[in-house]
């Protein structure tokens, strides 16, 4: 079948993930504790499809995003595929309304495509890992409350102990500049605050003179948004501004709800904060608004956003479906961090069994069904070959224990258990004892 | 956000499975089986893109295929959406080589897409899970061995108990054909010889008719392939065929080597069974070839399907890479039987925590962060509304425990507890007992 002639070069699309198998058995250890997470939480499973409508999936888009979108015709069909977990999300709860049972929590893990100019540490093809509860007609303010619990579980079970989650309510700033006399400018100055972590407070003050706001308006904005101190140093200084502003107050009382929530949920006090300056691009956010940061990873940005909306589905029902929810980028988060989570990535096998001289291969096989039927993951090396090959094998790929049937383990009707990182090993025990003696805890260890 | 005036209608694409959360939930689960079976053979994770370059992934394809393929342009880059997990191995394993230990014992489960003409149960996106070896230059016939292993375990673990592996080996029937001299016509009477199961001895014995072959042929090629009794008796009979040739001899020797392999590997022998008939169409099988049944559900043909070829890669590289594999299309399979797999699918939450008036929601929500600290799944009901609607909401979504934070609780520091498919109820106890009295054993049980 193979063409002597000319060969094709097997390359992989630019921007497209693509692991090696130990690096990959760590990257679904993550996706693995990221899903056990949400599931703790209760948050139901939904894997809507890859594809879609384009009129259905761009009724809301526009603008840079549209020009992100694979899309394409097959037939008379025009198609794109997915770009976030959030659009599905809203077309599928309108489509199921009827069906669901609301509050409608659910999570998401899959794989959205952005046909992005392809730079380093961009990609084209990435997981989002999304939570969202979705409200019939309102939803409790405490459901802002317990996505930081979510995104806090989640960062502690990946490894991670220093990191904080940063809440604030986009009513307050909108009712501040309000207050100001800003209001139309609210969107402009939303957006140079927002960069405050990242250019810092100079250029951010640049950026606003340049709307040509009065120098002191962007002193009182700069005062606002770095108000200091802790969660509730922040809300008593918050209370003392504008006392007039209805919509203000109103911002703040969320606020305020939502942080005596988060520690209900168990949010410990050093792992969030209330930080004005976070807006969020997305234009949907109306209320709460969440960003994580790693300390010491400042660098690569927020690792997991979200926020509250007001209305899902707009664009394909008529009822009011607000909502919060937040996601998590995994694809990019796993890029830049995998060596941090590398908490030994699991062998698959967790057995190699083999025979040295080849001649014992058949009690090998039986060998290793009795394992799996144990729950034991378990490999037989089946190929002809030295034996010094069948353990470097094993070696290669990390496969904690061989079990060895040679010559006399043959005879004996046992098996020699040798534990790859010690070099301890077990010589001429049956197979029952093997299992019961080390290599069921191992398994469950690994 | 919402215009008042025209709604987009959220449907879905015709072909692309979408389910209720439920179903998801027991989807999932099946997955998660299948999954953990192929780990517990020590195959290796591989999750490679959706998209890529369309040169690459048709290297081979052509004629049916190459028609219900995904493919478009975005900027100068031609692209397609993957069709099948084997192609991408192949580029996989040619671009990998030298990074990769082998035998390379790879699983991918993974969502390919096929713009087929729509039909009742046929889908456009879809999961296949494969299974594969690929051996470096040779890989010994005793994986082939494996694989029905493979098929045994994940089909039990679903639940299944009867079902049949059927096995051949190409080379058989070839080198049958050949001794008749008919070795030019080997393709078109394997094809009509493929459909036995389906359309029967009589139509198939008409399409042997129409290739011309002299009616006495057509009875032995009948008669060959009618080959009754157990997998060691069709044997016996096969090794009194041609004598005089090699090539059936190797054949028949490498089928009897798998057959002692598979019971080896602890297959039991009411759950395969040797049948010439089976060719598979795909033409890169050169060797062994399976297909699965499952007993009273014939009529949605083979749920797991594979085989032995030469060479993997060939499009890509000199270097030969033969390989044995299995694939099980999950979506089509759940389709038709996620009624029969439905041993109670999993609720997500084991315990929804309320409070009956509302009150004791703060209590609820740090009940819920101790129930997630101590591993199970919990979430709290945080919306206004009548105890009644609290409890439906429970019924609904199957939440098989449900923590009541009432008035007397509240006063008390203690919960209640009821089971909900039973109605008992624990009155009044601490948090911690809820949990050691039950909880935690149920949600290990769920």
């Amino acid at each position: 079948m193979a063409e002597k002639q000319t060969k094709v070069e097997p390359k992989t699309l630019q921007g497209f993930m693509e692991l090696l198998p130990s690096r990959q058995a760590l990257f679904n250890r993550v996706q693995d504790i990221v899903r056990a997470c949400f599931e703790r939480f209760g948050f139901l499973p939904l894997d809507t499809p890859v594809l879609e409508y384009a009129d259905v999936l761009l009724a809301k888009a526009g603008g840079e995003t549209e020009k992100q979108i694979y899309r394409f015709c097959k037939g008379d069909t025009d198609m794109v595929m997915r770009f976030d977990l959030t659009v599905p999300l809203a077309k599928y709860v309108a489509k199921y309304y009827h069906e669901l049972a609301f509050p409608f929590r659910r999570y998401q893990i899959g794989k959205v495509f952005r046909g992005e100019r392809p730079q380093k540490g961009r990609f084209r093809e990435f997981y989002q890992c999304d939570v969202d509860v979705i409200g019939d007609g309102k939803l409790s303010i405490l459901n802002d409350a317990e996505m930081p619990a979510v995104i806090y579980t989640v960062f502690r079970e990946l490894g991670f102990t220093k990191f904080k989650i940063y809440l604030s309510n986009r009513k307050i700033l909108s009712a501040f500049l309000a207050g100001m006399g800003l209001g139309e400018k609210t969107a402009l100055v939303a957006g140079a605050v927002d960069k405050l972590k990242k250019i810092g407070a100079e250029k951010v003050r640049g950026e606003l003179l340049e709307l040509k706001l009065p120098g002191e308006a962007v002193e009182r904005i700069m005062d606002f948004v770095s108000l200091s101190g802790t969660a509730d140093e922040q809300l008593i200084k918050l209370s003392t501004y504008l006392e007039g502003s209805e919509a203000f107050r109103a911002g703040v009382a969320e606020l305020a709800e939502v942080i005596k929530g988060v520690r209900l949920f168990g949010v410990p006090d050093e792992n969030f904060a209330v930080d004005l300056t976070i807006v969020r691009g997305l234009d949907y956010y109306t209320g709460t608004v969440y960003e994580t940061f790693l300390d010491g990873f400042e660098n690569i940005g927020s690792v997991c956003s979200g926020g509250r909306y007001d209305n899902l589905a707009g664009f394909y029902t008529d009822k009011p479906l607000p909502g919060v929810g937040i996601s998590i980028g995994l694809t990019r988060l796993f890029d830049k961090l995998c060596d941090v989570m590398e908490h030994q990535a699991p062998a698959v096998s967790t057995v190699l069994v083999l025979s040295p001289d080849g001649q014992g291969t058949d009690a090998c096989m039986n060998a290793a069904a009795y394992l799996r039927a144990k729950g034991i993951a378990a490999e037989v090396y089946l190929e002809d070959g030295k034996a010094k090959a069948k353990f470097k094998y094993a070696d290669r790929l990390n496969i904690p224990f061989v079990m060895v049937i040679g010559e006399s383990e043959r005879q004996n009707g046992t098996v020699t258990i040798k534990n790859m990182a010690t070099g301890a090993q077990r010589e001429d025990v049956s197979l029952n004892e093997a299992v019961l003696e080390g290599l069921r805890n191992a398994a469950e260890n690994f």
